[in-house]
């Protein structure tokens, strides 16, 4: 099930395993820390844009019961790994992967139908200039197939009203992702911030916006990656359920 | 120099001593660390919008040499109030207190003529419902006199080109914040959120804007406040000279 230019990564969660290429496309704890911070219901329908390896259904699939979760891919090479990832962990009844261009996907699978959607999107546009050496992670990293806005825009067709939209963003630019969101009617509620360190500044930031909820706000402590170099922070090793003194 | 209905207050930085109002009118946390956030540098030309006690001047005043701070306050007890704790300090030459309306005040001093200007402006319009007690204090917690807007426009007319805002806020309403800032040529750059433990969220968020500015945006490490319940953090502590191991 695995190929060669491929890697098998465990996820540690309930066992979860994870199919990855080598060189290029592999998640990154941006993928993961969204994972856990998703508000996740009981019987939740839920749609993963740009799903990738699919490990944001896979950790999503652990955090309530009953839950649907359909991840959209538009690579097909990265929607069949993807896929073979959820056979592989025995999922296929909780996790669907469907191979499609997020613009679009609504028209496939119902407008106002999903309780919560997630999404990583691209961080820069193309204009920055910074670009991945491999052409699919570019593809994920940059707007290429698609920008943050056509993102903001599918999650508010899928959503259900109040419907919840978690996302992972980098922090340079979440003035104007706000005001992206508020124009889609996605109304940005609860967010951490993640800061690698405890001093020092964040590099990202997890937001759960709710589509035509009121103005109502709320910033979470923040989310520390390590305690020292190398040394994962309680809150990081509870997810993967080490000891902790 | 200190009436019956008054007490005086060790600010502890460089031994500067602070007159409040033993009930209602008394500076809060938010304004020290205010005074602690913003970016002063030597010679600043510097305004403090609706100052209150005086507090943020006196402790900007310890912050850069040769600083010149004025201190604009509407209500004529306070600002006299804010006058006898200048005076008390020896600090005339460096910082002036000026009764006056904000939304006039550039008519006065001058348009495009500071280098920062410092603001804790009022945090809940009148619709919130929530009054203080004491008739001074509900004019700065709320938006009678002036609105956030208003401290925003006077803050726009105020500054020079490429001028600094810095300000605390309450987390609730940020993101309308930044609209309002942006839409006076105030882009936020540098943010910083103050959480009363480090498991807790965000109350304040300290803000530095600059004028005409290009989009950047730094979110600084938390600003956290009690280890843990009656115990300041070292970085408090810090502020106030004493010991830490």
């Amino acid at each position: 099930m695995i190929r060669p230019d491929e890697t098998l990564d465990d996820l540690i969660i309930q066992n979860l395993q994870l199919i990855q290429k080598k060189k290029g496309f592999r998640c990154t704890l941006d993928s993961i820390l969204l994972g856990h911070f998703a508000t996740v219901k009981k019987g939740d329908r839920i749609i993963d844009l740009g799903t990738g390896t699919g490990v944001i259904p896979l950790i999503l699939s652990t955090r309530a019961d009953n839950v649907k979760i359909i991840g959209v891919e538009i690579q097909e090479e990265i929607a069949e790994m993807a896929n073979r990832s959820i056979k592989l962990n025995n999922l296929e009844k909780d996790i669907q992967i469907v191979e499609g261009d997020i613009k679009e996907i609504h028209k496939e699978l119902g407008g106002s139908s999903f309780n919560l959607v997630t999404a990583n999107p691209p961080y820069w546009s193309l204009k920055d200039g910074k670009s991945s050496p491999a052409a699919s992670r570019a593809l994920s990293r940059h707007e290429i197939a698609c920008c943050f806005e056509d993102v903001v825009a599918s999650a508010s067709k899928l959503l259900n009203n109040q419907g919840r939209f978690s996302l992972v963003y980098c922090v340079e630019r979440i003035i104007d992702a706000f005001e992206i969101l508020r124009h889609y009617h996605l109304e940005p509620r609860r967010i951490r911030f993640v800061h690698p360190f405890y001093n020092k500044p964040a590099r990202h930031i997890l937001v759960e916006a709710r589509k035509n909820a009121p103005s109502e706000f709320e910033v979470l402590s923040p989310l520390i990656i390590y305690k020292s170099q190398g040394e994962y922070t309680k809150e990081i090793l509870t997810w993967y359920g080490k000891e902790v003194d």
